[in-house]
């Protein structure tokens, strides 16, 4: 049982090959058990504070403790202007015709105009300031006086009230008032407001101490060299990096084979000196899973399995006291392998502890209202995070559902936020109203392109262009035909295509007809790509054309029925006179070009019909064969606005249209060509 | 000239005094000033890159290249369950009542199934895997197996399909594929996928180097003992934290005085080794405003005053590259010292120029509509930066301004958001909708109690209870009339009220009725504050009451016409039968409880009267006279609501009642009475 990949499993297990069942308890339930455990062991509350000096790294620390002013700010009634401090009744009646001059001293211990700077205590006999550039400062015989700061009198061409150009005293801050709560996260204006109401240094909660062991005899450390020898450990690096950023401090422990006893050590060493210990993954319940099992031995077992996908065998416990007493009990996460699993797990349940430990709020994702763009089916009694794309169309918040694989870090890198589906609802029709988890603001939504249709390179590309242009392009892989059904019910800005159509010989026109029937739309090329044949590296068989797949030494892998790719293949054939029959492998299918690449390197096959870029992929060669026109489709009322103008403008001459013709097996000629617009 | 304090100025300045006139750039031609300076420079752009290990330290560093994936994940088609790699098309007809039996081997070179772990490699003749729970193991008898893993045979109950319990080669990642534009954040996820794409290392943006010199030849640094002495220099810690957040490195350099040659100086010898040198202040138009005249002995002086407000003395500037060659024109900002101008400076001026630096979007907070809940008047032709309280009221978001004034960081610490208001428009009435760029998201407003009205220290404490029961409390500070109207219009859930009446001697009703006829409201009672003189600290003229005020040794300090606190004077004085012309000082005016309290501190008078804790923030002592009753209004409507519940249960006997009474002049006897409800 491997530690990097233990997903969803059934929790029927055959007696004898497992005695541990998972559970399937809903999330707040499983909670509670934690919550309460931790409680008992008295570990429900903040940690312990620590005092910090008050500089620039105590942003994203905590308060510990409500942060009363000491000292006012401003301390005194202050000037806020340079000028001379005066009382304000005696400026009555000062106008631009008629100035009134008024003595620096009516006595030598009765000052009446004196001389301040920005900042100065207003001396007490003062109620307010005039600014230096309205007054002219005289000397005794009523000139200019030399040194303007230090007159004889001052003369007034305006009347000022009370407290003019003055700070009063605790205008800021009050001494004694609450300047922060406990539980402050703290952020940069926070330390000044500290540092004014009297404070060099700040108490914060200390950071809870988190230990990651990763397990598993086939886990290899990231920067080793890659191949079926051993899977890369990452999900350590992912969970390190989750709990610095909730305000924990995390600890990487080596990679602990699939051993009990190894894994036992390894967690009893952990809980030394670790507020929790994360131990991904063995949280299943296969053969060499063994996190049950160690965290029953050590403690009790709380949880084991949640009702959450992806997710599900979660295992939440609570290692015992040391029998030195040298710690107290500890709280374990059994965390699962698949790194979808294994983030989300980290979000869901040590959020809230680290927050409670913290003293802060859990952080809270902002949600938005968005419609999902296809359906969904979900396990009935399970809560599902969805991972999806969102962008704004038309005014409307649409969220398209990304790859579901507990497997596919990538959905979780892509998506701009996640809907949770309820246990109990089996699944979201497309157009229904759903509750986003935003990772992303409002303000970049507006700027989003959502594209929704069929897979291309060239698609990524843009994606890393347009950002230059305050554009960022949102990208859902459905299949050409997805693409134009979702413009249809305009869920996407855009959709690229490559539908090659027999009767006509031409691509996409005659699908965009169909699908989109009277409907304004612009089609603009965006390039040609090769299809070709995939072969080994060398091309020992010296395939040159489709007219070798009739050969009897050659062993041929298909694309799967209705894919373009097949399409195209079966037009060509005929074309050529050779039948099904004739071809060694022509029922063997696969779904993906990468596949059939795949096919190819591992001698399932000697060729088969794909892009280059899947061949340059896995270092295969390619034999190219025919060009597919790969186009953009857009609705009229798009195509014209705004938001789309700097894709438009990327489709010229440039340094995106120069990348795309250094890709193999790309043609540039036609990018931005109109190839319909009705 | 002060450091600290060098806020909004005229720019009228008399000649011959400071030959320097501020300047009113807009902030879009000020910003291109700067950016034109730098591309002629060859200073606008990502500054450099630079590999770093990929481990947890990575994430918020900035992607200096598009990441491309080197290897494919999973690297091959591997199995997702434990179990057996078979054919699928062995399996076909398998049914619970008429089991299939499938030999390990066809022949010794012929596999037919294979035991395989979760994440093997799939061998290459099989197109699935059954799950281990779903097969018995056989060995040469028909018996179980000794070893379920190696049996010579096994027997299913179910068919499979192609491809079942498989996760096709590259699902995840496919080689060469974009993983990670260039410009993008690292988050912790994005780790993940990095390492997936077979990186152990990843090329990040350099850290821009911030060099921070605050100037001055009053400032102190914090940890200081405060008094007139000196002017605490936080400034720096909070830009220091500024750019930190932002993704570059600051240094924060030794106050230096206020000196053309010394500022010179330290501004050569920081421009050698930062990218960006900051200057605080010194950046207005006064005698010791420095800032201007040390940029243009060094580099050219491009934009000196912005139509920004507050922050309007900044400064852009180009310093001239060293004269030893040693390091290239560095681009340098006099910041102005207002704490609120300076941080404003940062958002407004050096996010822009760190985001092009680093080569990501720039950090933009999501904006919401709201309506504005009272006039705000702003100057023609400055772009104006209004910091707000937001909160949701019967589902109307709403925008309450907060403290204008530069010198007031709390007004940062405390807002939700800013309501940028653009040059040309004078000003916003209440009722009117503005855009918010929120600093808080949309979730914790749903958990916002909005409390309008007079201030008390008790609603800083409830603020500071309310978070552990998931709400939030802002405050805004209109004083008791100011709350009162801004419930009749729906823009509080809550208004904090003390108004005497005295026809009826009753403290809030009659003006409940007055200025919310016929609206059903609750009127809770939550504490009898004490009202009394506030005297020299031991008492030394032995005050007792209202009747010394009439004697001839003893100077008052009165509150202005129409505070709550002059009223209630004036009904006692009545009382006492006591005329204003008996009272030394009575035309003596101050606006605040602690500015009474100040002048008491400052011999400026004997007592004043106000609250216990203005005494206590200034060290003074207090007589206690009267007590008055601060009551909480709210809408019936919000009353009951399940918003309030926490606020309503904090009024009953706790914690938080305990600590009210702990406060000094602090009655809680009536917390949580209804004083009214109709």
């Amino acid at each position: 049982m491997t530690s990097n990949a233990t997903g969803n499993r059934t929790s029927k297990m055959t007696p004898g090959w497992n005695s541990a069942y998972l559970e399937d308890i809903p999330r707040p339930q499983a909670l509670a058990r934690l919550r309460d455990a931790l409680m008992a062991a008295g570990l429900w509350g903040v940690l312990g504070s620590e005092l910090i000096p008050l500089d620039e790294n105590a942003v994203g620390r905590v308060t510990a403790d409500p942060i009363w002013a000491r000292m006012s700010s401003p301390p005194y009634h202050a000037a806020a202007m340079d000028g001379f401090a005066i009382r304000s009744d005696a400026t009555f009646g000062a106008l631009p015709t008629s100035p009134i001059t008024i003595a620096a001293r009516a006595s030598p211990d009765a000052e009446l105009a004196r001389y301040v700077d920005t900042g100065d205590p207003l001396p007490s006999w003062a109620d307010a300031v005039v600014a230096i550039e309205n007054v002219e400062s005289l000397d005794d015989h009523g000139l200019p006086a030399a040194d303007v700061r230090n007159p004889a009198a001052v003369r007034l061409r305006a009347s000022v009230t009370p407290w003019s150009h003055v700070r009063p005293m605790g205008e800021d801050i009050v001494a004694t008032q609450l300047v922060l709560p406990a539980g402050r996260v703290l952020r940069p204006v926070d330390l000044g407001a500290i540092a004014a109401a009297g404070h060099a240094s700040v108490a914060v909660a200390r950071k809870p101490r988190v230990a990651i062991i990763p397990t598993g005899s086939e886990l290899v450390p990231v920067g080793s060299p890659p191949g079926p020898a051993g899977i890369l450990e990452y999900n350590s690096l992912v969970l390190a990096a989750q709990i610095n950023s909730m305000g924990g401090v995390s600890t990487r422990l080596p990679i602990v084979h699939d051993d009990l006893e190894l894994i036992s050590e390894a967690v009893a060493r952990a809980a030394r000196d670790h507020d929790l210990v994360l131990l991904n993954a063995g949280s299943s319940a296969g053969a060499e899973d063994f996190s049950a099992a160690v965290v029953s031995r050590l403690g009790s077992l709380l949880v084991h399995g949640v009702a959450v996908r992806p997710g599900h065998p979660v295992i939440l416990g609570l290692l015992r006291s040391d029998a030195a007493g040298s710690h107290p009990a500890r709280p374990i996460i059994g965390v699962p392998g698949y790194p979808v699993s294994a983030a989300l797990t980290i979000e869901i349940f040590v959020e809230p502890l680290l927050a409670t430990w913290l003293g802060r709020k859990i952080l809270e994702p902002p949600t938005e209202q968005a419609e999902i763009t296809r359906k969904i089916s979900s396990p009935a009694g399970d809560e599902d995070y969805v991972r999806v794309a969102v962008g704004r169309v038309r005014n409307r918040l649409l969220a398209a559902p990304l790859a579901s694989g507990a497997g596919v870090i990538t959905s979780l890198v892509q998506a701009d936020g996640v809907v949770v589906i309820p246990p109990g609802i089996q699944g979201i029709e497309a157009g229904e109203r759903v509750s986003v988890r935003m990772y992303r603001n409002s303000a970049e939504l507006d700027k989003t392109i959502f594209c929704i249709g069929s897979h291309d390179v060239t698609l990524d590309l843009l994606a890393q262009f347009l950002p230059r242009f305050d554009r960022r392009l949102a990208i859902a892989n459905v299949g050409s035909q997805g693409g134009l059904i979702a413009l249809r019910r305009r869920h996407a800005h855009v959709a690229g295509c490559h539908l090659f159509d027999p009767p006509s010989g031409e691509y996409n026109i005659a699908f965009v007809r169909q699908y989109l029937p009277g409907v304004p739309v612009r089609v603009l090329a965006l390039v040609l790509r090769e299809q070709g044949l995939i072969v080994k590296s060398g091309n020992p068989k010296r395939l040159a054309g489709l007219e070798d797949l009739g050969r009897p030494d050659v062993v041929f892998v298909n694309r799967q029925r209705g894919a373009g790719t097949r399409v195209l293949l079966d037009h060509h054939l005929q074309g050529l006179g050779i039948t099904p029959v004739q071809i060694r492998g022509y029922n063997q299918e696969e779904y993906t070009h990468l596949a059939v690449a795949a096919d190819v390197a591992s001698d399932r096959a000697d060729c088969g019909l794909g892009i280059a870029a899947a061949a340059a992929a896995l270092g295969l060669d390619f034999v190219p064969l025919f060009k597919e026109r790969y186009d953009l489709v857009m609705l009229r009322g798009h195509a014209d606005n705004e938001l789309l103008e700097p894709l438009l403008a990327l489709l010229g001459p440039g340094e995106f249209r120069d990348e795309v013709r250094r890709l193999p097996g790309y043609d540039v000629s036609v990018m931005g060509t109109v190839v319909l617009e009705d």
